[in-house]
């Protein structure tokens, strides 16, 4: 369920706490997973939601050196706290080490829209993975905001993006987005395309939100040590480890999820250096699909759910 | 089926070969698993059995210079080639390549059980998974070669390794080979003791040839980014991967096999200079359980599937 309540005026910033008015709200798929009771962790009713959104500081409490009113901020509060920091509000209180200063040149939707998939997609794909010039990459589900950061990322790094979709009318714009090759199909159909592509050298990564026989029917493409991180559930089938082919290569089946990195300061601090870096190159660019304004978070979250878009929902306040 | 052959004497060494009198062989769980079909690559018979020895060098091919007649050698060929150069032999052609100088202080038995167990210990704790001081290691199926190898690999440097045992008769002698803590039990009984000993940190990696619902088992077990390798499958049962689980903590689920060191020049060599190292300050130890005589392999394989060893099983020439 998703309701709008009204609270009372914020209380004034604790300390190391900073009170954000949020102007724009970058709506993720674990929003729309929370929501519906299928996140790793459970709503309680009654919670917020929202995990990155961008905003003009009001105040800020004891200690905060690094932000003062009237800046302009983006909010990236990760998600274990259970929404108690949640960005689907006018305004709201959030750790000041959740925030970070707008990078110049960005809007409030496009500030909303930034971090979380670029910060995603860096920290498989260049802090765990190490992907490098030449490798290829994976990525499916290519048409979220996640897997076209996830593109950008490794055109960065000089690796060559492999995207998959089930729908035909997105190759055009995958491959306008950067991706060298765009494979059509689900399970049944994407291994042997991909294998034509990779060569003997194989996938270096895959990079996937499906999981289950979708991931299954990569392990053929993998190459030496390559890996499969699974960030996701979109098939809600179980994933087997294929134990015999996933030893002759020494293939990875790895769980992940943005979190690594916003619990690492070092980490983040290494992923916000890139993202900054890449978006003054424009090799990475934050890309709307759609804005509804808050009131409509229901519609935006319904619009999400029939897989449409291509990039980022944006909420604006 | 397990058969002795009369072979004619062997053609003398191509380039880059060399012709070896076997005096001891190194019996592996691959060897059972590959004579009986369960390996990863299956036989074609009459084909070959064995990837590991020591013996004497009888004459060098051209181009090899690192060896001469004479010199006492340690055989380490690999399995993909599918027997081709087999170890179960009196006398064998190999590549120079797979070849590794005795170390001095070994006897013929001792440099047949050395290898292959320390290698794979140190290819997935040392090389892959960069174990550090402090870490919990825990070792499945720990009394087999490559488990008490994987006991001495985790201490030199200064994990902490955690060994399992169906077998309650083998804790004492698992303690004194090394492992800080011993838990007993199959699947069922294993995951609340291994946590109540790591505490909230969790296991840095796992090192299991079980697979199957062992492995499964040991996934709460897991601290953040923690990998299951899994080198084996004793079990014979399918290994679910655990999405939310895996998901939550960054977990990898991964294949694991000696060839990974042994395919690569570069990690081979370095590998080689951690053994050569630890067998030197007695932190590395070749731990022989019982030794057949050749003749009687067959024996050797039966007493290894009763599974009732401590250490290496070792044939003699």
């Amino acid at each position: 369920m998703l309701e709008f309540v009204d609270r009372p005026d914020c209380p004034p910033p604790a300390a190391q706490e900073v009170l954000v008015d949020v102007r724009a709200i970058g709506v993720n798929r674990a929003d729309v997973a929370f929501r519906s009771g299928h996140y790793l962790v459970q709503p309680s009713p009654p919670c917020g939601l929202g995990i990155e959104g961008a905003g003009v500081v009001r105040a800020v409490g004891a200690g905060v050196t690094r932000f003062t009113a009237g800046q302009r901020v983006c909010i990236l509060p990760g998600f274990l706290q259970g929404g108690a920091y949640a960005t689907y509000a006018t305004a709201g209180l959030f750790p000041a080490a959740s925030l970070i200063e707008t990078p110049g040149g960005l809007d409030d939707r496009q500030a909303a829209a930034l971090w979380v998939s670029a910060l995603t997609a860096w920290g498989a794909l260049v802090e765990l993975a190490r992907l490098a010039p030449g490798d290829f990459a994976l990525i499916s589900a290519a048409s979220s905001s996640v897997g076209l950061a996830a593109i950008e990322v490794a055109r960065a790094v000089g690796a060559i993006p492999i995207a998959t979709t089930r729908n035909p009318a997105k190759v055009a714009e995958l491959l306008a987005a950067g991706a060298t090759e765009v494979v059509v199909g689900d399970h049944s159909a994407v291994a042997g395309p991909i294998s034509d592509i990779t060569g003997p050298a194989g996938l270096r990564i895959a990079f996937d939100p499906i999981a289950g026989r979708f991931a299954e029917a990569l392990v053929p493409c993998m190459g030496e040590e390559g890996i499969i991180f699974i960030y996701g559930g979109l098939s809600d089938e179980p994933t087997r480890f294929d134990r015999r082919a996933m030893i002759a290569k020494g293939i990875s089946l790895t769980g992940y999820m943005l979190g690594q990195v916003l619990r690492r300061p070092e980490r983040l601090e290494r992923g916000r250096g890139f993202v900054l870096d890449h978006l003054e190159k424009g090799t990475l660019t934050p890309r709307i699909d759609r804005s509804f304004p808050l009131a409509s978070a229901a519609e935006a979250h319904r619009y999400m759910e029939s897989n449409a878009q291509l990039g980022k929902i944006v909420l604006t306040v």
